[in-house]
């Protein structure tokens, strides 16, 4: 029986689970694949923090090279994270002729087409299915599973640190700084939350999806990206009034002759199964022009789904080594490792519903001024909500619109939140409700 | 550029799905496979009824030796259906060192030992993703995704006319047998429904999904199945007041010795993702031990979906042909071609939690010699709904359980049904929710 060796570099909870998840599955594995997968070599700077699993001291170094140097390692993954030495390390692996595994989404959402090119003109494949959704096969799905389909739209909750956050903020009645906070207590979220809760995570992970959905890079800065630190407690019981769930998502759409792509807080009808999306759990709902709606959803991180995806990778790639065969599927679906800028629609021509919610003074005629601003900004009116009386200070407004211009909408708001009788800035939430 | 040649064995409706997207789609496959893939022969009986779809007469036989004959075809697709002669044209294509592509599950839940042999003696690779679940990649998921998990239960819903009707019945209020003629009517159920609505479609489908979960062959018969037909408003009424949905669900789970496998009507929590799926779709709910939840959704059934589906295994199959080579991931997950017989639990053995309800004279004390029989089997009461009163006639007594014993359950049942204070059969439907 043949043996696959593997090099692994950086040794933290993800390659702890990948180490743990191959001593687990070996016999499995092999029954799988027909051959063994051995863990030659672990390479990470920090080699004192003890591990949620043993290993030989033998297999242990501080030096990446001696795993790069090692002609009988075969496949190399990548799991420190971060543009360098990531980079450098995997374009240093492929030069070698080994190939790759990595769950490195920023890595590959920005530097993406050197290192498909560099590995095509090295004859290696590159496994990064755990880069996105976690354990959710969304990519090996977009490339074979719907090889036949124009995709017509990907929404997608693929941030967990931000799920969760919304999740408990709706079950549980809780602020967002205190959801936030018990999130780091737990480890959902990082001590710097920025990249999570600003989708800055998710327009890398939404970047790579579009490369696999339409064979075109996309600029990150031209993602249109809001996070949900503007969303309160206020928005979510509203939304529950009006038959929707708060989600932050990723959305690609193919229009006529651009995609639409952005991620922002979302309204979604509450019967949708992307609503019933929870904690830190993610999920896609694709629809392609044949296959119609394909929902998938698991966890989109964590130790060993994580690890999960990883070895699937593995296993994908070994079974090419074991064929003597590489780039049997192309990375980013199309047959070409150096994919074209794409232009994407102009987030102001974009058009969807919306809610807003304005904090007025309660005074008579607010409601035909507001609602006369609107109607001469094209935006026709589909619901009000208005309750309590306040003597002083002001009291909410809600409104949810028809399909409207985003930037009718802009405009519209400028103007009303110019208003004396206005107070503070009006909160501004999209909805999808048709395309879902 | 290469290019593949396709026979096409079955011009049906899905045959017509797969011949449209062919069509539709030559550009974008070119692309993505970096060859040209040629449908050469369509073989089916009735070349006179007109289908939706424009092909050259040349193109059209009436003998499907006509595609096994031409040497220049690489692929076979079969959509004919059933076993004979779907069965021998497979055999003689695999003969022919032919790659086979179907979406046939009764064939492959049945003779699948016989032709993955075949395939594996004669080098040949056959792609079946559209035989379970539709569009729905749960084969290539289990096979590939999953490879490094040892599964430890799968809970589907995979026949879309079963799901229909549930679905109608719940959510509309109308009879079984109302929603079965509209049905037939819309094409979503056969004039002679029996495979789908007593879940032998669904036994057809489980045998394959527990053959890649665990490498094992499964008798048909072993599978405990029962069907929807005996599902009333009445109890769906119940299951809404109880927080719960009937669905008809195919559960396979891991015990410690033994794999327990079954197909009946089955309560699940509203919550639940599985509670969500409604009309024709389709959706698996799988746990591995690494992955924790995935769920996938998907149209199960229908033209284009399938077509996509088969679309998918053609060029699947067609990467390995234009590498060179066969047999990369093995038919049903394990390195073995031969699959030995599993032997399931015993149904009596099962336990789980379970919904009765008694059509009970109202009469004093009827509660208590219910409840006394259940105690006296180990079985332990968890909610009781007893409305209404009744002058004559019966009264439903509604009751669910804590974890009872299958065995005891049917013990219990035999002897309530048994007392002259009870009418007519108790019907019992088996609850999961723990599991999900």
């Amino acid at each position: 029986m043949k043996t696959i060796s593997l090099g692994l570099i950086g040794f933290g909870t993800i390659g702890t689970g990948v180490v743990k998840l191959l001593q687990e599955s070996i016999e499995l594995i092999r029954k799988r694949l027909g051959a063994n997968i051995i863990l030659k070599k672990i390479a990470d700077l920090d080699i004192t923090t003890p591990r949620q699993v043993t290993v030989e001291n033998s297999l242990i170094t501080i030096d990446a090279n001696d795993i790069l140097d090692d002609h009988e390692i075969s496949i190399v993954i990548e799991l420190i994270g971060g543009y360098e030495p990531a980079r450098s390390f995997i374009l240093e692996a492929i030069r070698r002729k080994k190939h790759v595994v990595t769950a490195n989404k920023a890595l590959l959402a920005t530097y993406g087409n050197e290192i498909f090119k560099a590995a095509e003109e090295n004859g290696i494949d590159i496994g990064f299915e755990a880069s996105v959704g976690g354990i959710i096969p969304i990519i090996k799905t977009l490339k074979e599973s719907l090889v036949a389909n124009r995709i017509k739209s990907i929404f997608g909750i693929i941030n967990g640190t931000s799920n969760y956050i919304l999740s408990k903020m709706t079950d549980e009645g809780k602020s967002f700084e205190s959801v936030l906070k018990e999130a780091q207590k737990l480890g959902f979220a990082e001590a710097d939350p920025t990249f999570d809760i600003e989708g800055v995570d998710t327009a890398h992970k939404l970047a790579i999806i579009l490369s696999l959905a339409y064979g075109k890079k996309v600029k990150l800065e031209d993602i249109h990206r809001e996070g949900i630190t503007g969303i309160s407690q206020r928005d979510i019981e509203f939304a529950r009034e009006l038959g929707y769930r708060i989600k932050l998502l990723a959305i690609a759409t193919q229009r006529e002759d651009y995609i639409e792509a952005r991620i922002h807080p979302t309204m979604i009808p509450l019967n949708h199964l992307l609503a019933n999306v929870n904690g830190n759990f993610n999920a896609f709902h694709v629809v392609g022009d044949a296959a119609g709606s394909v929902f998938l959803y698991g966890q989109g991180a964590g130790m060993m789904p994580t690890a999960s995806a990883v070895v699937g990778d593995i296993v994908d790639i070994s079974r090419n080594v074991l064929m003597g065969i590489s780039g049997r599927v192309p990375a980013r679906s199309i047959r070409e490792y150096v994919i074209n800028d794409i232009e994407l629609m102009s987030f102001n021509d974009i058009v969807t519903n919306y809610y807003f919610r304005f904090a007025a003074l309660d005074r008579p005629g607010v409601l035909s001024r507001i609602a006369g601003i609107l109607g001469e900004n094209n935006i026709s009116i589909a619901a009000v909500i208005q309750k309590g009386r306040q003597k002083a200070g002001t009291v909410p407004i809600v409104m949810t619109t028809h399909k409207s211009k985003e930037n009718d909408v802009q405009k519209a708001i400028r103007e009303i939140d110019r208003m004396e009788i206005i107070h503070g800035k009006t909160v501004v939430i999209r909805i999808e409700d048709e395309k879902l």
